[in-house]
């Protein structure tokens, strides 16, 4: 076993602090790195120490790994956490970072390399009784024999890029006369995506679900599950709001699922975090999508239900210690749901947007938890991924959950940028998403910007403006009567005064 | 039953605002009231509606209870929620508003009236089996009695005052020899103190630890007790960290202590949420000391480890419901810790301070939760209690616990006024509190103004400011590389820098 006395940490916004914090609270003394862009990150502020490491371009700062490597070791780091996205799932970068003799933070390359290749990922599970989605085998060559499988599955089918990840090269064919066109999109999409044009197909689930599994891995051989994550309501096929637990899950398929997630980590002797993500069809039947190796960025929901910090259960887990608990050692507390805030725009397509956070007032009170990298008065860079925070709650029932997320919606006050507060919101007070009578679906077949309430971005800044304003002062003779405050929810605030005042 | 539909919060501040919070989550509209030093106040712009009551004093405002009782006529209000404080435990509001036809949140006026006197509350639990601290039964008049009584009892010996609190009329006598001048002066304390000379005499506990009982009871007769809560660390005989669980409780001792608790309840046919205080000695004997019959401002431990929100149970109860759960329902997950960070000078025998919050930086993250009723550039009033904030902690463990506290502290940004902020981390730093041998004396035995190694506020508010001008825009060409970062806990953050840029 070996202690770990100095993280650097290969990520920025919430997730670096996040990963500070917990190293923190272990007596491990932190390296932050950052781009030109980054200089007054959060991030950067509350690392022990932070070492700029380029420009503001992901290229040329947060993914030169030899850059890093060489930081690491000019400042006695002993282990690298690289977070998600960026070089986490870079079997290439833990490999050198082993090399240089720094503990890699996460699965072993070849369990990376394995798990990052859709077919090679399928083919390894093959032994280890795990469902996958009927299709082929390998990737696609020849087109007519594309034809012919996909007959034999039945339409609809899906055409998938071998490499892929995010939607790109993904395409539906719904009967045999597109095929062909399709299947030639797919694979132009795939090759300029990621230079790698094999493709695969497979059955189209309709109405699918997506359910994950939270999994912990130790250097010696143990493998538990943390339960799942239900992460159906998406747009643009990207995560928006998580829960746990699924809203649709025995106890009985909660142990199918997790024993099949279980056997996915154990088919590339997975060590640390790692996830494995079901689809499941309306008959709660279910299939191997493919395992992300490395922290998601829902964890939240996980740590909130069972208590668990699963930082520090990585870097346990890089000392080489064995798990602390076994399987059965684990409960399930509560419900909790998580909102990602993007700096996007609801009401166009969720088109990323950028500014400066003129308002920014987090929610607090029970039950809330609110990751991020911002304060007020700072800016979003447009270089990195627009995600503001991650706002997640916990309640004793889904349903309470789902009622303090309105409330810590509402309470969340932020101008300057558009943000998916109000399209949260929208989600959580529908019947579908109440009755947890949903799919992956959702926002194709209930949303419309319209169904927005949100408070303009002016009216927002002209509150704001007027809360500022008394409350720095110059307010001491103004009326509470008089005052209109609200929140993103457009519920604006009535005020009554007491007769004889 | 009756569906509560309108809250008036009789109080202000953190808990006026933790009500508001709960409230909203159940559909529910709250009215706040106002003094005119809380105009501009959280809790006045989270509410639905707001009610100017008087002028600043406590006397003229908070504890009007004609005027409150009005607007709530006038607002067609259903319910009042008191909070702690101000008229939380004063039985003739109780009956006030009980008579107006409108729901007190709280128990009935009788049981305020028997537990609020120490003297009435010890003979109302000699039928339930609850351990009473050897002593007179009755106040004491003739001082030749109470010598003999002494005697017989054993020294040393506390004189109390019969209607008193906060060690107010509390006289500790170590022999006879000075029992006499000791007696006189408790009593002239007690008369100006409260209007109201009788004492009472009890062993004086060497060593105490306080530990309480938070209690739920429904109008149907059904008691429960939610487990217990350490307050032993203190100063100036208020609490100032508090956790759960307690580190000396044995599942076997939980249990007695807890029996007797809802023994307590049932003396007095509780309804809603009470606390049950005890001390218990080295031996771990414990004895009853008094019922709270209202919320505690300590109650976010308890529900950190249960995963409730009190303030909705206090609600359900009012409103005629059963209890949701039974005794062996409820279980402790984890432990939890709560810092009052109050603005107070702990160098300076914990002294009051006010003044504006020039910074006011809250701490984020996993297991963090902050219940305040602040924001930056806010003024403390002088009129009311000097608490900014409870700052209370979650994590697997108590060590992680305190840990987490620990770095929660150094996150936790305040100048303008001074805090206990410095004072928590030493608590949480010092090997009698890490290892749970500690008592109520820990600050007389421990704590010295030169242990603390706070920053001085000076300096703070220029790291604030530098922050500030960084984050704000103009800090673009500044090097982080230059910059001087800290928190409370003066750790000087160092910042190094990649060779070449």
């Amino acid at each position: 076993m070996i202690k770990i006395k100095k993280i650097l940490v290969a990520n920025r916004g919430e997730i670096a602090l996040r990963i500070i914090r917990s190293a923190k609270e272990m007596g491990i003394k932190t390296v932050a790195i950052y781009s030109s862009a980054d200089r007054n990150a959060l991030h950067v502020r509350n690392a022990d120490e932070a070492v700029w490491v380029g420009e503001a371009a992901s290229s040329a700062s947060y993914l030169q790994m030899d850059r890093i490597i060489d930081v690491c070791k000019s400042l006695q780091v002993d282990a690298i956490h690289p977070g998600y996205g960026f070089l986490s799932e870079n079997a290439v970068f833990a490999e050198k970072v082993e090399k240089a003799g720094i503990i890699f933070i996460g699965p072993t390359p070849d369990a990376i390399r394995v798990m990052g290749d859709k077919l090679a990922s399928k083919a390894a599970v093959a032994d280890y009784n795990v469902p996958l989605i009927p299709g082929t085998d390998g990737a696609i060559g020849d087109i007519d024999e594309a034809r012919k499988i996909s007959g034999q599955i039945g339409y609809p089918v899906l055409i998938k890029a071998s490499a892929g990840g995010g939607g790109k090269g993904m395409r539906v064919v719904e009967n045999e006369e597109e095929f062909e066109s399709q299947m030639n999109r797919a694979v132009s999409e795939a090759k300029s995506a990621f230079g790698d044009g094999r493709v695969f197909i497979e059955k189209f689930i309709t109405s699918p679900r997506h359910i994950e599994f939270q999994i912990l891995g130790d250097s010696h051989g143990n493998i538990i599950h943390v339960f799942e994550r239900e992460c159906s309501v998406q747009r643009r096929h990207q995560k928006v709001v998580e829960e746990a637990p699924s809203s649709v899950l025995t106890p009985e398929l909660r142990k199918r699922m997790g024993d099949a997630a279980i056997g996915v980590a154990k088919a590339c002797k997975y060590r640390g975090a790692g996830t494995v993500e079901f689809i499941v069809d309306e008959k709660l039947d279910f299939y191997f999508l493919e395992m992300n190796t490395r922290l998601q960025v829902e964890h939240p929901v996980t740590e909130l239900i069972t208590g668990l910090d699963l930082v520090k259960e990585q870097i346990r887990i890089a000392e080489g210690n064995p798990l602390p608990f076994a399987q059965d050692d684990l409960k399930i507390h509560g419900h909790a749901i998580e909102l990602r805030v993007y700096a996007e725009d609801p009401a166009n397509n969720f088109l990323p947007d950028t500014g400066t956070l003129n308002t920014y007032v987090r929610p607090q009170g029970p039950g809330i938890r609110v990751d991020d990298g911002f304060e007020q008065g700072m800016t979003i860079p447009i270089h990195y991924d627009p995600m503001i925070a991650k706002l997640a709650v916990h309640a004793d029932s889904r349903e309470e959950a789902i009622n303090r997320m309105i409330r810590a919606i509402d309470e969340y006050l932020i101008s300057g940028v558009q943000t998916t507060l109000s399209f949260g919101r929208f989600v959580m007070e529908h019947e579908a998403f109440r009755s947890g009578k949903f799919d992956t679906k959702f926002v194709e077949r209930y949303f419309t910007p319209d169904v927005l309430d949100g408070v303009p971005d002016a009216e927002m800044e002209e509150i704001a403006a007027a809360l500022t304003a008394k409350i720095y002062g110059n307010g001491a003779k103004s009326s509470a009567a008089e005052s209109k405050v609200t929140s993103t929810s457009g519920n604006w605030k009535k005020r009554a005064r007491f007769p004889g005042n």
